[in-house]
C-alpha cells in the first residue's frame, strides 16, 4: 500500500492536478491517490494549514501528504519533507504546516533540493508537476527523507501568523471564523482544550457564544438538539468550536464571513 | 477486488470526503473508491434516490454503495444496510432508498449499530467519517451485513413521498421534473414502462409533450433529430422521459426548474 | 497497470462520470482511473484539444486516454481509437484530436464500430457510457485497437478550425488567448519554438508583448520576477506564452477574455 494524498489550489477546471497524477503513476504504478480538495481559495495559507491538521490523522501510516499551495513557486523558497508519525509531509516552506508544528508534532525535517528525484526539465511555473509528484512518488515507495536533501529545524522555518484565540479577560475567550463549510457552518479557531482551560472548573456546555450582536446559549450536542432553522454551536468534527443552523446555514443566517470574530462567555 | 462508491451532500470544498477516504483505506488498503457525486443539493432526498438506482447497476456485484445524505445525523435516524441483487447499501433511514425498493429491489436488511466496527470515538456531527467509512470498509472486505446488527422489515422503513407520474384521464399523462443535468437537459420521473402503459396500442414515439405553453410533437430517437438549437423530447439514459435542446440547454430554453410539471397527451 | 485518463463535459454534479467508471471496473477490476477534468466547456472542442495534448506525456505508456466532449453523440459521427507513441486515444471524429495530428503524432487509427465490445444495450444518448466505458475497459487491457474497426487515414478526419499564432509583418507575430486557468492566467496559442522563429537571432526575452492597450516589456523566467500584483509574460507550464499578475489574476487585471488577440513585437 501506498497512499499519496494531494491538497492544492489548483481547481478542477483545468489539467494540472490530472498531470500530477500522470507523473505520480509513471514512477509508481501502485498509488493510491487521494484527492483532499484542490478548491483551497488561491493561496490562503491559513485554511490550508488548517485543513492539513484535521485530516492527515485519519490516513493509514506511510501515508506522503502533498500541499500544493505555493504562491511562492520559482522563488527561492524551499520545499520541505517532514516526517512525523508516521507521516510524510511534502510542502513549501510558506508556513502552511504552521498548525502541525504548533500541535506538538515533531520529526526529521528536510530541504528539497536533490534534482536526482526531479523530472529531467524543471520550470519555473509548475513545481507541482515538476518537483512535488516525482518526488512523493519515490517518497511514497519508501525512500526516506533524508534522500531529498539536508536537515532543517523547525524553528529555522517560516511560520504563518495565524489568529490565536485568546482571553481577553477572565469572562470573555475571543477567536475568528476560520473556515466556512459548504453547509454554512462557521468553523472558529477555538477548540475544545480551550474551551475547557477557560471554563475550568464549570462545564464547557455551560458558555453563551457570541457572535455580532447576536447569542447562542450553550453548547449543543448535535444539530437537532434544536429546531430545523435556530441556529445551535456545538464541538465540530475537527474538535473545534462551529456554529450552526440546523438544517440550513449559519453563513446567511448570521450573514458570517471568515474571519469574524466568535467571543465565549460564562453563564 | 472491493469497489466503493460514494454518494454525498458534502461538496469537494472541504476535507470531508478525503477524510472517508482515508478512514476506508486504513482498514481496507485495497479498495477501489468511486465517487458519484458530492453536490447532491444539501439535503435533497429525492435527487439522491432517484440517482441510486440510476447508477448502482453499472458497478460490479459486489459493490458498496455508501450514500451520506443526511440531514438528521446525530438524531436517533437508524443507518441501514441493504443487500440486493449482488449490491449492499448503506444509507441512513431516511427514505433515500425509496426508489430501489419502488423498483422491486428486494434483499436483506439491517439496522447498523454495532459499535464494533465503528471508529472507537463516534461524534454527532460527521457520521460519514465515524460510521459509514469504516463499515462501508469492513463490508467491502466481505463482512456479512447481519454482523453490523439485527435485521429490519422493508415495510418498516422511511420513504420519501416521491411524486409519482399519474393518468389524469385517458388522453393525459402527468409527471414532474425531478432533475436537470449539466447540460441542461430535463429529466422527468415518466419512465418508459409508464409511457408504453398510457398508449397502449398506440406507438410512444406518437406523442405530444407538454411544458408549460409549450409542446413537442413526438419521441426523438437521438439529440439531433432535430436542428441544432431546438427542442425534442427523448427517453434518456436514465430510463425516463427527458426533455432536451440539442446543442443548447433546455432549461434555458423553458425556463425551467425541478418541479415543474410536464404532461403528455396521444396525438 | 492500466491507466485510463477521462476527459469530458459532463461535469460533476450527475452521476455520469460515476457510471462510466462502474462500467470500466466491471471489466477491468485493476483499472486505475484518473480524472483529468469533466468541466471542459460544454462541447468547447478547441480548449479540449489544447488540453489533450497538454496532459497525455505525462502519463505512462499504455495509458488509454478518453475524451468524450461529443455534441454529436447519437449521429453518424465515428468514434476513434487512434496509437501513438505508446499511448491510445480513443475519442470522437469531431476534430479534438487535431492537435495531436498537428504535433506529428502519427500512428494506427481505426473507426470503433465492433459491438463486441459494447455494452448489449446502446442507446442514442449515453456512448460514454454504452461505448466508450467498455470498450477503454477492453484496450486498457491489452486488446490491439485494430480490433475494433477498420483502418482510417489521419487526412480524412475532422479537423478543428484552431486559430494559428502568424507573423503580420517582420516585427508582428499575432495570436490568441485559447485558456485561462484557475489562478487567471491567459495562455496563448504562441508557443516557444514559433517565438523562436519569430525572433531568429534576437533572443525570445527582449521582446514585448501587446494586450489591448497594454504591453509588458521582456519574457520572465518566473512569477516573482515582478513585484505581487504587477503582470509579466512567461513561457508556461504547457510550453505556450502565458500572460500572468504575479499573486494575483491576469484576467481581472486585463479584463481579458478567451479569444482576446495577443501580439508580440521585437523591442
Amino acid at each position: 500500500m501506498s497512499v499519496i494524498t494531494l491538497l492544492t489550489d489548483f481547481g478542477v477546471d483545468d489539467e494540472y492536478v490530472g498531470i500530477m497524477k500522470g507523473v505520480i503513476l509513471s514512477l509508481n504504478p501502485a498509488a493510491t491517490i487521494v484527492d483532499i480538495t484542490h478548491s483551497i481559495d488561491p493561496q490562503d495559507l491559513i485554511q490550508a494549514a488548517y485543513m492539513v491538521e484535521s485530516y492527515f490523522k485519519y490516513f493509514p501510516k506511510g501515508t506522503v501528504h502533498v500541499i500544493v499551495v505555493d504562491p511562492g513557486v520559482g522563488s527561492d523558497r524551499a520545499i520541505l519533507a517532514f516526517e512525523s508519525k508516521g507521516h510524510i509531509f511534502l510542502a513549501p516552506d510558506n508556513g502552511v504546516l504552521t498548525l502541525l508544528f504548533d500541535k506538538k508534532n515533531t520529526g526529521k525535517i528536510v530541504r528539497v533540493d536533490n534534482f536526482d528525484y526531479f523530472l529531467e526539465f524543471v520550470g519555473n511555473t509548475f513545481h507541482g508537476r515538476d518537483i512535488f509528484a516525482p518526488v512523493c512518488a519515490h517518497l511514497s515507495m519508501g525512500l526516506d527523507i533524508s534522500r531529498m536533501g539536508a536537515p532543517l529545524d523547525q524553528k529555522d522555518l517560516v511560520r504563518l501568523d495565524i489568529p490565536r484565540p485568546f482571553i481577553s479577560n477572565k469572562n470573555d475567550l475571543s477567536g475568528v471564523i476560520v473556515s466556512i463549510d459548504r453547509f454554512g457552518n462557521l468553523i472558529t479557531n477555538i477548540d475544545l482544550s480551550i474551551m475547557e482551560a477557560f471554563c475550568r472548573t464549570a462545564k464547557v456546555e455551560k458558555t453563551e457564544i457570541i457572535i455580532g450582536k447576536n447569542s447562542i446559549r450553550g453548547l449543543s450536542a448535535k444539530y437537532d438538539d434544536v429546531k430545523p432553522q435556530k441556529p445551535l454551536a456545538v464541538i465540530g468534527s475537527r474538535g473545534y468550536l462551529e456554529i450552526a443552523v440546523n438544517c440550513g446555514s449559519a453563513r446567511e443566517y448570521f450573514s458570517a464571513k471568515k474571519g469574524n470574530i466568535i467571543k465565549v462567555i460564562l453563564c
